[in-house]
This record gives structure tokens, sequence and C-alpha cells, in this order.
């Protein structure tokens, strides 16, 4: 059986392949007619513009939406660009509210418009309303699909409500007892409705000492409260306490990744949404800023490299030598600025424990140093008989490891207090002080004592 | 209301400190008393050692354990060396399944042994159940506390039967139903039971095309599942179709958050739960080693300069500039290792398009090669009036660059294919190619075109 079931939820992308460049389009549209939009939106993750561009098309129109919906934005933009504005309209007023939004900002502002023309005014209505919160805020992420029930009634009432209603919105744990004035005063769960008695009243089996979001709550912060409260899903209510609708935990997982992958992301001067499959010049632009950046650096360590060239004149084996510095405070110091940086954004990295920290750093960066500059030391001298190199070698180790600890804590918190993303900026920084100092460590008491 | 509600939700962890500092232990008792688990851990998290050790002392015992629960591998290891067996049973016991065997697991065999010892027959029969499970399975995961019921029972007798039961388990959103021989043969969810009418029979209402998760599933495959078809709970079976437990997603989250990190973690070097405060000694051996791999490389790029040692020694300025086209190639290189080894971890990389792929980052590191290599020419054809030297650094960084996406991309498919952690062993691999190409292109031509 459990092989079975391996099976049912791999997705056979070889075969994918195989039948679109056979031409097969019958066969793929067959076999993704039994996908579920989830499987749709990784086969399109995992495929080639060309391949992307057929497989939507074969997609049954009833599901775009969804399919859209679970697309990365750069993907989903690739692909909403080759709709009409009638399509994208009809693939998305089938989606809940916070769907619906990310699908409708996403599109550019002519692209939005023309959208939103051919949507009926109902519809219409429903797109400025999600488009008016803030983006990234609890209130883009919720639906409006609540249950709302007062307090005065019965359990058995209540029952005979819900099974008047024959199907509840997904997800629902919990239904929401609300005032006259749709003031949030308490929540009632399904599991507390099916266990009491039916005689009671929904006021004497609800629970007062309830969790709610502000609407204006950042969605990174919902996310670490679903995360920390172990929540499935959690009301949003606004200044006044007026339940306003509830965010479901499937759409938090998704923000819980993201942020997760980005920093990794940033560190390597790419955006948390880039599309493994972009076309060749979307990414060639995106990426060379930043190899331009570093050209930059590169530039830089090369020009103080340049300051000793009457030393390297003397002494061409310095120059053979002359990268191994950088190179381990680069990857030292980048130790500890991931360190850091995930320690920032898992929230357990702040002013009150960076001084600890950075002792910490500075003495794991003193010890390491030690270590290496005895080998390095040691390895030298046996090479080029020479003692003194191998003493001036260890010495710039010893330093660039040090400063790399020193770098690695203070530059990301810096770059935070400055409002700069330390993943996207640190990595660049951090390598410019280690080359810097590594090549001055080096080069320059080389001059002072080897000549 | 929403500003109570921020205060509410975050951690004064400062005051913690100040707390702490002044020795206001009293103070800092009631403050955890009121604290959730999650946030707890939190705090212990964010402290330096000597706080965790306070504040651990501090925490009522009777939540020990689901602070325990909450905490990475490396903090918690680190705070159950300082409890007796004793009190570690005490605190364990109390945990679901699935958290007492992680617990359990932590713990050195020794330690584990005298804890088992301290825990009545019945605790230690649950213990050597839950550890009978494999490591990172499904079956790990899960916990117990189902609800099953028969098929051929009316959904009134259910509700009767749940009101007498009074409670559900946490996040229970579905009952299960199974055969005499405990097969899963269905399930029916809370809400299908308060919305369906109490004659029907639960077989009349009972969702039959479910999904089941074999007990032998790897965690990430359960979460990604969890991820694709956005499942609060999923029920685990064994081979024969047999109802063992259930997964609920707040356990899965975590796994979620885990992959998402591991691969930022491995690629400096770092294992995922490295903890931000652990000891320096700690800390430096497990970074040392990283160092001594990365020092080996350095030591090889060295070799390889000192090859052309005799041009450097005529031309030193040719030293100068040896740094710039390894450390493009490294920064081009990493970004395409980022983008693959991330497509990898979220499935999007496979086989059947890592050609194309492979072609996409050849040209992206084709064309930025160009612009660089143009720029840099020119920067200096004027800073050295040496339009040769310039053609040499050009044409080294063109070669390096497309290396760089050539590595970048096949790197990690090999590792891969190898069953090495593309993450952990790809950038160190990455780097050393760049940088032995870099040098040999540009010194080689250097010798061959300047001399």
């Amino acid at each position: 059986m459990s092989e079975l079931l391996e099976q049912e939820y791999t997705i056979p992308i070889d075969e994918f392949n195989a039948a679109i460049s056979d031409g097969m389009f019958v066969r793929v549209r067959n076999m993704l007619d039994g996908m579920a939009a989830n499987d749709i939106a990784m086969l399109l993750h995992a495929s080639t513009p060309k391949t992307r561009a057929i497989v939507w098309q074969l997609i049954d129109s009833s599901i775009q939406g969804e399919v859209l919906e679970d697309l990365s934005e750069e993907v989903r933009n690739s692909i909403l660009r080759t709709m009409t504005p009638e399509s994208v309209a009809e693939a998305a007023v089938n989606l809940d509210d916070d769907d619906f939004s990310e699908v409708l900002r996403s599109m550019p502002d002519k692209v939005y418009r023309k959208v939103l023309k051919s949507m009926d005014k109902q519809d219409q209505a429903r797109a400025e309303r999600v488009m008016s919160y803030e983006e990234d805020t609890a209130a883009a992420l919720m639906n409006t699909d609540t249950i709302t029930v007062r307090p005065d009634v019965t359990v058995d009432v209540i029952l005979r409500y819900l099974r008047l209603k024959e199907s509840l919105p997904e997800a629902t744990d919990y239904l929401y007892v609300v005032d006259k004035q749709d003031h949030f005063i308490g929540e009632v769960s399904l599991a507390a409705l099916v266990t009491s008695s039916p005689t009671k009243l929904i006021s004497e089996v609800m629970e007062t000492d309830f969790e709610v979001i502000p609407a204006s709550m950042h969605e990174s912060e919902v996310a670490s409260l679903f995360e920390r409260y172990d929540w499935l899903t959690a009301p949003v209510i606004d200044e006044e306490g007026v339940l306003l609708g509830r965010i479901t935990i499937d759409d938090v997982v998704d923000i819980i990744r993201e942020d997760a992958e980005h920093s990794m992301m940033s560190m390597a001067g790419l955006d948390d949404e880039a599309d493994t499959f972009a076309p060749v010049i979307d990414s060639t632009r995106k990426r060379s800023l930043w190899l331009g950046v570093n050209l930059f650096t590169a530039l830089l360590a090369a020009f103080v490299s340049s300051l000793f060239e009457s030393t390297l004149d003397e002494l061409a084996f310095l120059a053979v030598l002359n990268t191994i510095v950088p190179s381990m405070g680069g990857v030292a110091g980048s130790q500890t600025l991931t360190l850091v940086i995930r320690g920032m954004a898992v929230g357990h990295v702040n002013e009150a424990n960076s001084r600890w920290l950075l002792g910490k750093e500075l003495a794991i960066g003193f010890l390491n140093g030690l270590i290496w500059a005895v080998l390095i030391a040691g390895v030298v001298a046996l090479w080029k008989q020479d003692l003194m190199l191998g003493g001036v070698l260890a010495f710039a180790m010893l330093m660039n490891l040090i400063s790399a600890g020193l770098a690695g804590v203070l530059i990301p918190l810096m770059l935070k207090r400055m409002n700069i993303d330390p993943a996207l900026a640190g990595s660049v920084i951090l390598t410019t002080v280690t080359d810097i100092v590594g090549i001055f460590a080096f080069l320059g008491t080389a001059t002072w004592l080897l000549l």
C-alpha cells in the first residue's frame, strides 16, 4: 500500500516532458486533469519557459486561478503576461480573498485596470475591497468566510443552523462570537460544539481568553505567532475590535517558507522568488548588478594590493600567498554573518545580547586564528624554508579572523539599525572588510619585516 | 486595542536580562509564570548560557517538558545536561508522542537509560514504543490521540459519544473511520458531523477519497505533502493499512522551517540547529573543520599561483589583479549554486530539466562575463595604460564566469547523485574550481601573451 501512495504523491515530471516534446498534448491534458492545483504549480515551477506555455494552455480553465495562486510571483507574472485580461479575471474571481488580492497585486497597474474592467460590478467591488488592504499585512492574508454566531443562543440552535448550511468553509475549526456591532467577543471550537450539551448557551461554551490579530500586523509577525502558538486559524479584527475575517495556516506556511528562504537567496544577491527557469536575459540583468558591486569591491582590494606593488616586485612569492588570508577571513566571517542574520530573522539576536555575542565571536576568531596561524606558518616554513615568512602569514591570519568575527557581528547589527536588509548587503561589505584587512595585515607586515 | 495586542505578543527580553543581572529572581519567576512554553523557549534561545541556566531553574517544572520540546536540539541538550534523570523523565512523560520521542532521541544513550529507569512501567513501555519508530519518519512525527469510529453507526450516536468525552484532542478536525481490524477506511470531518442530519450513517457522510501517510515516509516528504495539499492533520497507516495515528500541522511547520534553513546554514558550514549562543569552545571546534577545508583549498589556489611565480616576478602588477577574476567567479558561481540547491530542495530541479538549466546558466555566465570583461578591460587599460593587460584580464573574466555557471549547475547535481549534501560540500568545491580556473586563465594567458 505504501508504495502505491509514494507513487500517487510524486509528480511524473519526466513523463510530462517526454509527452510534451513528442507533441502528445491529449495525453498531457489527461495527465493534468487528474492533478491537484498544487501539483500543477509544482510542475510549472519545474518546467522550462517553452514547456510552461504549453502546459498552461492545456490546464482546465476552471482551476487556472488556483494554480496561479500557488505559483511564485515571478512565475505567475510570466504566465499572466500571456493571458487576456478576460481570462485572468475569470481565473481570479474564483479565488479566496487573500489569493485574489495576491494575484491582483502581482499585476502591472495597466493590466490590473484592464482585468478590473472585464469583471462584473460585484467582483470589481470585491477586488477594490481586497486591494484596499495594505500589502503584507494580516488584512491582506485573511479570508472573510467566517461563521459568526451570537452569544445568547443555544448550542442546539447553532447545530441546526449549521445543518441548514450543509457545509462549512475549508479549515473551519472555530465559530466566532460577535455582538450586534460585530465586535469580536469570543470563539467556539467545533470540538466544543460537538462535546457540550445542546441546551447550553453559546456564551457558556465560548472561549473568552481568545487571541486575535490586528488587521495592520505585518505578515511575518502573523507567521511567527502561528508558529509560536500552534494556531490553525486566527481571527482578524480592526482597531475597534470588529471582526474582519480569519487567517488560515495554509497561507501562513507559505510565508514561513519565504521568510526562511529569504536570507539564503539574499546573501547570494538573488530575490526570494527568483525563478530557476526564468529567461536568460531576465536572470542576467538581475544578477549583473550584484556582480558589478562585487567587481567594485574586488577592484578596491586590488587597489590595496597595488599600494604594496614594490614589495610584491621584490618578493614575488608574497603574491602567491596573498589570496590565503583574505579567503580564510571571508569564510570565517560569513559563518558568523550567517549565524547572526539567521538569529535576527528568528528573533534570537537583539541589542540586549549582541554584546555577549560579539565577545563570543571575537573569542572564536582568536582561537581559530591561532589554530590555523600555527598550521599555515608550519606549511610555509616547510614550503619556502622561511620561518619569518610563515610568521608574517600567521600574524595576518590571526588578525583577519579576529576582524572577521568582529565584522560578522557588527555589520548586520548596523545594517539593521539603518533599515537595510543585512542578508542582502551583509556579505558584500563583509568580504570587502576581510579582503582589505587581510591584504593590509599580510603585505603590510611583510613590507615592514621582510624587506 | 491593536497596540495592546502587539505588546502582549512581544517578549520583553531586555527586561528579563535586566531583572536577572539585578538578581531579581522573584520578579523573573513571576514574568515566566505568565508566559507560554513557546515564548519561554524563544527567550532561552535568545539568552546567553549563564542566563539560560538561571531562567531554566525558575521555570515551573510543570511546563518544562513543553519548553524542552520547543527548543532546538543543541539548546535542549545543553539544558538536559544540567538536569537529573528524574526531572528529565518527569518533564518528558507529559509530552505528546512525537515530542516525547524527540526529547528522548536527543539524549546520549547513557542518559536515556537513566531517564528510562526513573519512569514507571507504563511510561517505559510508551518510551520504548515511540523510540521503536525510525527517526525522521512519519511514524516519529505522529500522535496516537486519534478518535476512531465505526462506519455502521449514526451521526447522532457519534455526537452523543463525543459529548460523553466532553473534550477532543487538540487540533482534531477529523474523526477516523476504521473497520474491526483497525484498517483505515474513511474519515469524517467535524464540519461534516455538525452539518449533516443526525439520522445519517457515518458510512454515508464519511469521505472515502482520503489521503493517508505511510508510517515509513520521510518527514521532509510529509512536510511537502502538507504544504502542497494544505492539510491541517493527516492519518498515518502501516503497510497493512492499519491506522497508527495522525500528524498535525504544528509539528510539520517546524520541519518546513528547518528544511528551508538547512541549505543556508550548510552553505556556511554550520549545522541547521547551530545555537547562536553556544559556548565558545563548542562553536570553535564545530567551525574550525570548515576553515581547515577552506585553508586546504586556499593553499591549492596558492600552489597554482606559484606555478607562475616567474611571471609574477617579472610583472608584479599581475599579482595586484590576480584576486579579481577568482572573486568574480566565486560570486557568479555561488549565485548559480544557491539557485540550484534551492531548486533541488523544493523539487523544481531534476534530471529532466537540468540540461536546459545548464544551457541557461552557461548563457548567463557568457553574457555577464562579456559585460564585466569589457568593463574591467577598460578600467585596467586606463589604470595601467596597457590595453593588452586589460585584454588578458577580460579573457580570464569571461572564461571564469562561464565555468562558474557550469560548476554551479554540475557540482550540486553530481553531489546529489553521490548522496552528498550539495548545500554542505557545494560551495567549497565551487570556490576551489573558480579560484583555480580564474588563476590559470589570468596568469596563464598573461605568461603566454605578456612576456
